[in-house]
């Protein structure tokens, strides 16, 4: 495998689309679809979880409804598998609860063509955890 | 290659070598033995630099003398080429500067009986830049 060339346009891509279905409610189950069964890691706040059955079982367990999100930096670079790395630096606010800013690492690897999510680290309000 | 089951401590010792030169003025420039001279990427503020001579040139370019670092979170991922996954969030005050909310990742990877630094995204004033 090689550099892919359209690591930013791939980064800012499955940021899109992992947000447009994790933020309706409807369908953020269907996220599950980004993970490997196995070789998917998630590392949700500190707490690590291996595997799209663990992963689900964590963002099921997720009860706000209604998220506002804004997205205020994405930096994307090409791996030499042909993944890609993806930082995403925003702000996110569930039903009431007060805007916090966040932190999510993703890595894409290729597989078959396209893409499965194999690490992913999210922290949340991390200007206040000083 | 398979899963390093000592991820955890690669990572938190990594981050406390880096840091300890590089919060170092006078051995600030022996960073650039981490990275490789044409297989390291670092995204710095959003700009993209690849080989270890650029990213050099980018750190010889950073005026500041004296750092004040406080990290509040490293959570640390294995990958499946021997490699570790690194987020680190903190904060951090360049000489007399305000303090600033900061986020940086790194990817070691693999190198004979070592890791070198295969990508280092660096974000500052993450929490005012929305």
């Amino acid at each position: 495998m090689a550099l892919n060339p359209q690591y930013e346009d791939i980064g800012k891509g499955f940021v899109q689309q992992y947000y447009a279905l994790f933020d309706n409610p409807v369908q953020r189950a269907n996220v599950i679809n980004f993970y490997s069964t196995t070789d998917s890691f998630m590392t949700f706040e500190g707490l690590q979880i291996q595997g799209a059955p663990k992963i689900m079982e964590k963002l099921s367990s997720l009860t706000f409804q209604k998220i506002t999100r804004v997205i205020t930096a994405v930096d994307s670079q090409p791996m030499f598998d042909g993944g890609v790395l993806i930082n995403v630096l925003g702000r996110l606010q569930c039903d009431e609860d007060p805007p916090h800013a966040y932190s999510q690492i993703f890595v894409l690897k290729p597989m078959g063509g396209t893409f499965f999510c194999a690490h992913d680290i999210f922290r949340l309000n991390i200007h206040n955890s000083v």
